[in-house]
């Protein structure tokens, strides 16, 4: 609905906007505040006439069927890479494909499920897990993280923001070369006196390129200072995982999240992985890394052979800490490991502001959380991978704890 | 699906339908028991040839994207006055317009929300807020008020009412001038040995007026008696709520809610409101209003300057209590106040029940409940309505309780 | 979306389809692996040619409006007998007809409620309630039965699968002479980490006959053994339950569920039923019938004449207990019987553990189910019926226990 505006608010839109309005082509497919929805919509670098760089096209689609039901998909590929990113699911990635990598995994969850059919309080509050399916799921705003009580009231398992519809969302293609494609979406995580966080998140690439990345804005628009949470839950299973598939990273502190990530066996090797293992479950490890200079830090999962990975690459001031998701448990029921660089650690949040780690967003204050995500397509892109990472470790030490998180 | 009625329910059907068609047009835009969905509509005085008066005109259509997925809205011209009508909610109604006042108020909560998307038992009961916006939400029918175990159950915040889609929904203007507008909804909250309430909300005007009027009646279609409650929470922001705005009422009894409304430095100026106010969150005053000798009375709420308000009428004998919700907050987190008549005051149900203000509605039974709403558009109009309501008090007396309703 | 599946699981589905694929005409109404969703369909016998027998015909749409909207109906005409199934709603068969005798009951609930307007976990794990009208709604398939807390979940009403929208739907039709009629559906309750149940449904009929079968299969996908639980809740109204009705069936032991069903008044009369009774409420028996030597046997439902009667047989080694649901209530608030065949009886799954009756399905584990429901239409056919029953008795006795189960 068409709705009055903050000022604030309307002048940070118009300045994303402005910054784009000259260089780009805008294709609004949803803004629940003009009243503008596209069904379908179909774009190419052929349709704009492109011809200096890679093809590439972008295809918005709705499911329907099952608890699929009136689920929007918008498919990029790049040329090289593709990526589908969900907007009824709090723009999600779902699934990336480049040469014969997939990034995700393959969940016991198939359908790409409407929150309208997920109860997030269902399960003591793992609701979240009827549709955990994604390569990448934000978990946030107002918490993330275990669920627990937190006083008084239930906090589901990684709050809400991967099953909120986005209420915006817009497609734009770079006028000039390289062409960025980027897929934004406003998702609004709001309850009148209790929340107010706009996110607009955004996923962009450049045709031809191996490489993807987040560029999200959280905002409190509460005149309130709020507490936040948010982990950028990214999963990879096959072929990136296997067994003697390892993770590299600038590694300052690591603490086992519980006992059963913290039997000698498990933590001596924490940086590598099982096959499949049937009784697995999964062990967690609570990283702190380390960044360079700037606090740029990548970390890497790498296969066994070492011919293929996934970096990503962040900034350890906009997200401190990190939790290693090793869930080697069987292919069916999910063989996955969660690389996820996040704000607080994924204990409860009630845990989390015990330990100091939830931060708070002040009254109408933003900040911007930067991804980048490659795929490493031969060996020599992995050693230089392990390399840069090595770089950045330099001569500093990794401290394992010997007791648990919890 | 068309399904056998119950008789009396039929009669009780026919005998609506039968007084309206004789003198009306009816339009039929959902009808869940015959089948009957209407995706768009549009009417006008035009349409109908009715030239003898303002013209008028009457849209349907249906939101799409985002948490709106699927909301339909009913918007109402009257020539002088616009209406909203959201049929996916309950019936609320969303805002209202005349002249330069706007009724409604700016809510954190922008989009038209599918209750598909809320669950109310969320954050102790209180999801409802994740949806709150209206200038007039029903709260009800099985319960109203405060969340809160009741024999073990949850209640939530306010009940279901006003997140539940219609199931039934009609259009109708009188073919004779002054040709009313109706916009019926039935809306039934529904659940096997607990719950048959059928609420046939009525919203109508006459083209050119500045009054718009709620005509409802709330059946326990169950063999059962039943206990019932019902709060129209009507919500106004500015232009109409200002710093030293007004309400003006004819009153029997004032309790302060709580401690909060208790203050003295509240309770002296419980009429009165503050501008935009951080940290103010809100006070509720519980009133037992007086009415004239037919229990006809009439609240206001005037602007500082006393030239613009909005003033409501009702019955007393239909409703007995009365809540003055003052969330005098910052603008963006919700500078509003709410002028609530109601069966009962919104604590829990378990503490109304104990205080003897939970009413029952006998097996079969129905109550009717009839408000009208003027907006006053000049200081003669606002001095008017003062005037009349001063003449319900009379002489009679105004008690300000010392202690708390809880 | 288009998803790897697992090798099994599609062997398992390429079996079925093969038998079928050779003898029959295959239509896909939905399937979210494939993308594949028809919004409306119709097939009639005159449109396959099939003039050799009596004419069907089958039509699938979908309901739009009020609590409704979204819900998607296939009705089936086998030329003598009706019957709607409810893709939306886990399968669930709504209503049958055949000549002047209809399955199923009049709920106060009167729409056919989407899901998404459900929270099963509304007052206190009863939400299942805000949806009951079906003639067939299988519980399960984690658990069914009374709501209540198993180590610290809360487990509601009759667990989820009535809830849960069918990811595959498929129609067919034999080519072949009786052109038996089937209707599949595949319904999908999981959760990561706890719940991986894929049941394939199956509702078949043969034009002309007054028969309709269920033929389904669960299977546990998940790489660990499993408990699960499923009931047959069917349910009849008038005109086969009206006072003086009967339940007949060949039984070994009968428990009265409660004390309500423990009343002498009530147990001398377990297989009788009154008249619609107000405050009756509702008494349950939990039997264990017995079969014959291949396990088969047959309840049946007559009413007060003996000229009508709904006969269901099945094989008590797929589902060895039974619930006799005697909801003989008002004819508004529920005048209702179930006759339950069921893994376990209806109370919570703690207590049906405790007691050995909740079975497991260890990995990859399927089990079939089939039950034949036949509408009786003359007293020669009722007379059959309790002779064939009575043979499955035979000499052996029926126990009535004096102590309730709970």
């Amino acid at each position: 609905m068409t709705l009055p505006i903050k000022l604030t608010t309307l002048l940070i839109t118009l300045a994303a906007l402005t910054t784009a309005m000259a260089e780009t082509k805008r294709f609004v497919l949803t803004d629940t505040t003009q009243g503008i929805h596209v069904e379908s919509f179909n774009l190419s670098s052929k349709d704009l006439g492109m011809t200096d760089g890679p093809a590439w096209s972008i295809r918005k689609y709705t499911l329907h069927g099952g608890k699929e039901e009136g689920v929007e998909v918008i498919e990029v590929d790049n040329g090289k890479l593709t990526f589908s990113v969900i907007p009824t699911r709090g723009m999600s990635i779902y699934r990336v494909t480049c040469s014969d990598v997939r990034l995700g995994w393959d969940s016991p969850v198939k359908d790409l499920v409407n929150p309208a059919f997920i109860n997030l309080e269902d399960n003591g509050g793992l609701g979240w897990l009827d549709g955990f399916n994604e390569m990448m799921v934000r978990c946030g705003y107002q918490w993330a993280g275990h669920p627990g009580d937190d006083n008084g009231r239930l906090l589901t398992l990684h709050g809400k923001a991967g099953n909120i519809p986005a209420s915006i969302v817009v497609v734009s293609v770079d006028t000039d070369a390289p062409h960025t494609i980027r897929i934004r979406g406003q998702v609004n995580e709001t309850s009148f006196k209790f929340a107010d966080y706009q996110a607009w998140t955004e996923i962009n690439t450049t045709p031809g390129s191996a490489t993807f990345s987040l560029n999200d804005e959280v905002t409190n628009l509460s005149d309130y200072d709020r507490e936040f949470q948010l982990i950028y839950h990214a999963n990879f299973g096959p072929p990136l995982l296997e067994k003697g598939s390892e993770f590299v990273a600038a590694v300052n502190t690591v603490t086992p999240f519980d006992d059963a990530a913290n039997k000698p066996a498990e933590v001596k090797n924490w940086t590598t992985y099982k096959g499949p293992t049937k009784g697995y479950g999964e062990t967690v490890y609570c990283l702190v890394p380390y960044g360079d200079k700037k606090g740029n830090t990548t970390v890497m999962l790498k296969n066994a052979k070492g011919d293929r990975g996934i970096a990503c690459s962040y900034n350890i001031k906009q997200l401190p800490n990190f939790a290693l998701w090793k869930n080697t448990d069987t292919l069916h029921d999910g063989y996955v490991t969660g690389l996820e660089p996040t704000t607080s650690f994924p204990t409860t949040r009630n845990f989390e502001r015990k330990a100091g780690r939830v931060p708070t967003l002040k009254a109408g204050q933003s900040r911007q959380f930067q991804l980048s995500y490659t795929v490493l397509l031969d060996a020599a892109s992995v050693a230089r991978t392990a390399s840069e990472i090595s770089k950045i470790q330099g001569k500093r030490k990794t401290t394992v704890s010997e007791k648990t998180l919890k």
